[in-house]
């Protein structure tokens, strides 16, 4: 299966990129709004995996190209820029899976706040942006980057995927769980997502108030 | 110490009750608006605990009563009922605890969802109406009542505990450790209680969907 990782240049993104790459055979491809970061990213993510001894090719290219050569697409970007990044490659989708791991957070004195758009969810969000007949998964969304990068790390972690299209959260949920120590938990339909995407402030909430605890992710048992 | 848990009849309730009662020496005593129904359920816990070959004395009074002999008042009710609860034992608090577990749902054809009161929290509620100078925590919300009340079923949970009074916030922590396999961490002030109760709709969520998965918690890693 190929996937394209949308602002596949950033945190999560390069997460992602690098566990599919160590530990699947998923044919990977970095966007940008920028061919050239892109590019050099896909490079850093060959050369992390080179270091441990595993060839693999990973392009760079925009985003609408990687787009329109993926099964699976992950748009790995902020909450805020989520919109534009869905429309700027509408037209490229074609029969792809859009994958949405965004949430928007606010922060206070007090913490990190779940900051819920009008429509319910970023998941939603992502869902109301993409063309018609496009389906859309909400997965990804309480994963610690820092830990998803840190390949020496192993991971003991849960994701909720969250969709209306059975056929489309299945072939998500096998991606995910082709991470290794990641399990793929399903949450229902797309309407869940807010409760999803709420997750991530608690996680960095626990993690700033309890020393010893950062990169939390969870398990539910 | 002395823990009263108002509303101590209902399934929460029970289950930490319960489980206070196997695990601790902590003097337990459950209130209700009656007192009837409250000691037939001290009763049915102090027979459970006989059959395991633990001899406990569980007192069943009102939530006033319960609330004047206390160090820490659990108020293990509905959030619809919790400012009424907490309005009722006000003058019978004296220098007590006050332990918030509530969350409030609604659930549509999706799921459940979390149902954020206007003042922020269903914590927050209880803070609201609570005297002044009671310090308010908030902690408990995330325990699925059936595998707490199974007293044969091992737990590997974490609770998440909130409140703006540092030394009742540590109280609380280690009541909540006193029950095996529990985990208390710090989720910083009452103001972040929103994302702790969010969490509860998900786990129901996540149990309705998965096969093989029920009566969930969480635990951070």
């Amino acid at each position: 299966m190929e996937i394209a990782i949308l602002g596949g240049t950033g945190d999560i993104g390069e997460g992602l990129a690098l566990r599919w790459a160590k530990d699947t055979d998923h044919t990977l491809v970095v966007g940008s709004r920028d061919a050239e970061k892109a590019a050099d990213s896909a490079a850093d993510y060959e050369a992390t995996l080179a270091d441990r001894g595993r060839s693999v090719d990973v392009d760079g290219v925009t985003n609408p190209e990687a787009a329109a050569r993926a099964d699976v697409v992950v748009a790995a970007v902020p909450a805020y820029h989520l919109t534009d990044t869905v429309e700027a490659v509408a037209d490229d989708l074609g029969d792809a899976i859009l994958v949405s791991p965004a949430v928007g957070m606010k922060r206070d004195e007090d913490g990190f706040h779940y900051n819920r758009p009008g429509v319910g969810s970023v998941t939603e969000l992502a869902a109301n942006a993409a063309p018609e007949g496009t389906p859309v998964v909400g997965a990804f969304h309480n994963l610690a980057a820092g830990r998803l990068s840190d390949l020496d790390a192993t991971l003991e972690w849960d994701t909720i995927v969250v969709g209306d299209d059975g056929d489309a959260k299945a072939t998500v949920r096998d991606l995910a769980e082709g991470i290794e120590g990641l399990r793929a938990l399903d949450g229902g339909p797309l309407a869940n997502a807010a409760e999803v995407e709420g997750l991530t402030p608690l996680l960095i909430n626990v993690a700033r108030h309890n020393d010893g605890l950062h990169d939390l992710g969870v398990r539910f048992n």
